[in-house]
């Protein structure tokens, strides 16, 4: 034959493939359970196994406060933040909530909330206190942060993949908190993916037609204005981050770097948590084989966002919290798979035919 | 004002109202959880009660063998249900994987398998023998079944909720398997929701190009051939059911209008167990009030089937297995959303401030 096959850009990594030939080998039909089976072989791959398992599950919570948030883009008062950070710590949050629900322990990172937290609670508890600064600066007037803090903030994220992995957690979610920071979310996504500002912001918590104007164009002035520099940058989304992003932001990116220099399975929140995986993949393109997509925000942009990255959510619900919400009830979802590849029988144990020619009237 | 209201058709019932009252009161932004609001409103309306709860979850899976199978149409012969049947009572299947981890209990019901399970196991292990006949009668040449033997089917799905609500049971699933089904849910489709044998007609467990061919044309043939007496028909959708339906589709009827009447929380799992919804609500079109649909299965007219149903699935994994498998994963969803409306902060008990004009620059 003449034909030639396209070469493989991307082989289908070995133990994902060895994982699908195993799911074939269960009582159901090829491919039946649609996207577990997918869900499942890539934990393998992440693994390095047949046997993946998800033995504990965290959801961490970075939070944060925004400068930019002096600008009038969002429907709350930037002392929510804080006061959010307190009800997480408080266990009456939604994200609480789903994680109780799910058997998922909660960790919450301060990495530059403007308002103390007074609480009696300490890292024993899940509380950890990472505060570069009472927040970003406003990203309207001046960059967001300095390299060195954005340096930091990656670190926060970095040291808790370490700490999952010493805790024996397989599966960590990335979620956040912070009073304006879909405005930075959507600037990333106009400086990274090519989004238009009108296409990229959306309402957030929920603003009127006059704040989601004016948002709109906070976001199209910062990142025009940046462009020319950006263009010069040794590494443009690094320079992004520090210009426009925010500190939860950039410790979601840490977390996924460094979780995919130790292959730690990543369950990515939301429109916020999606925009630190843009710009972790674009600085280290093979961080997305760690990466799990939880849900399809209600966040206008969120599913171009997806798209544009190549990658399908799990859930579709039309949330859009943030918290970590979607990824903590995604993780149901990706345990299952785990355990359909592990505990279901095969056509030879359980004495089952197999597809066969139907009897023919 | 000269503005009329239209006239409120089916206004929203007094539980799910107040219930939407309650959750607009924790700490989110209004509305930010999605669809899990509207579950956990409609949860508040089944169970008449502003703090729904979810104690008891169990799947009933009815399984019967198909006459129709005589003409070709799946792509695994017909001794597979009852292969399976007892993979279930092994506890080796899909849906035993998925109930274990999501806490549910598996009831399995024989309502007409044609090879006799061999088991030791009985009702107290969730094993109920509710034999009709060895199978359905193949209805490309006569009826499928009796009226006497309908009537029976569906006495086995109402005694499951009588089963149910004895044991506490909040959440009830309900699942299938049967060699055949798929074309017994298609005959109904065209012939209750006016779909055309092509659009209706999927490849189930997988079947080739000959084979989908020859089952579109055994479900044309016999819905036309039937249908000038469904015309003269007292209940239509009660004609239907017995001319072309399956006994696990009749007791999964039976099942949804004995729900209805205790006001169970019933899951829907995926293309078969639809088809039941479609009869029942034809049938009591009130029944749809307990009813939610667990996902959108990749079987190409489910998506058609929930539209014209005018319902939401909760998840969109493209999977095509039945079982309950979909109502199983699904559950977590659903008991998610009663949590979210019981556990959840206010905004007063959290003291966090609620949406108020932002700060302008």
């Amino acid at each position: 034959m003449n034909h030639i096959e396209p070469f493989p850009v991307a082989p289908t990594p070995e133990f994902q493939r060895r994982a699908q030939q195993k799911l074939d080998r269960k009582t159901k039909p090829p491919g039946s359970l649609g996207h577990l089976e997918e869900v499942a072989a890539r934990l393998a791959d992440i693994q390095q196994t047949l046997e993946p398992t998800v033995a504990k599950k965290r959801v961490c919570i970075f939070a944060a406060s925004h400068g930019v948030c002096g600008e009038g883009v969002s429907a709350y008062p930037a002392a929510v933040t804080g006061q959010m950070v307190l009800n997480f710590l408080n266990g009456g949050a939604a994200i609480n909530v789903l994680a109780r629900h799910g058997g998922i322990e909660v960790h919450v990172i301060d990495v530059g909330v403007e308002d103390a937290a007074t609480t009696a609670l300490g890292e024993e508890r899940g509380y950890f206190v990472r505060k570069l600064r009472p927040g970003t600066r406003n990203w309207r007037r001046e960059p967001a942060m300095t390299a060195p803090e954005c340096a930091a903030a990656l670190d926060a994220g970095r040291e808790q993949v370490q700490l999952a992995l010493r805790a024996g957690v397989q599966l960590l979610g990335i979620g956040e908190m912070g009073i304006g920071n879909t405005s930075s979310a959507s600037a990333l996504y106009v400086a990274l993916l090519g989004f238009s500002p009108n296409t990229a912001v959306g309402r957030g918590t929920g603003i009127d037609d006059a704040t989601l104007q004016r948002k709109v164009e906070v976001v199209a002035e910062a990142v025009a204005r940046y462009r020319p520099e950006a263009a010069l940058a040794v590494d443009p989304a690094r320079f992004w981050l520090e210009t426009v992003g925010g500190y939860e932001i950039a410790a979601m990116v840490g977390v996924i770097l460094e979780a995919s220099r130790q292959s730690l399975a990543i369950v990515v929140d939301g429109f916020i948590a999606t925009a630190a995986a843009a710009v972790a993949f674009a600085l280290e393109p093979e961080s997305r084989r760690v990466c799990y997509f939880s849900h399809r925000s209600d966040e206008c942009a969120h599913g171009a966002a997806l798209t544009a990255l190549g990658v399908r959510p799990l859930l579709d619900l039309q949330m859009r919290l943030g918290e970590g919400t979607g990824a903590a009830l995604a993780m149901h979802i990706i345990e299952a798979a785990a355990k359909v590849i592990v505990e279901m029988a095969t056509f030879e144990s359980a004495g089952v035919s197999e597809n066969a020619p139907a009897v023919l009237s």
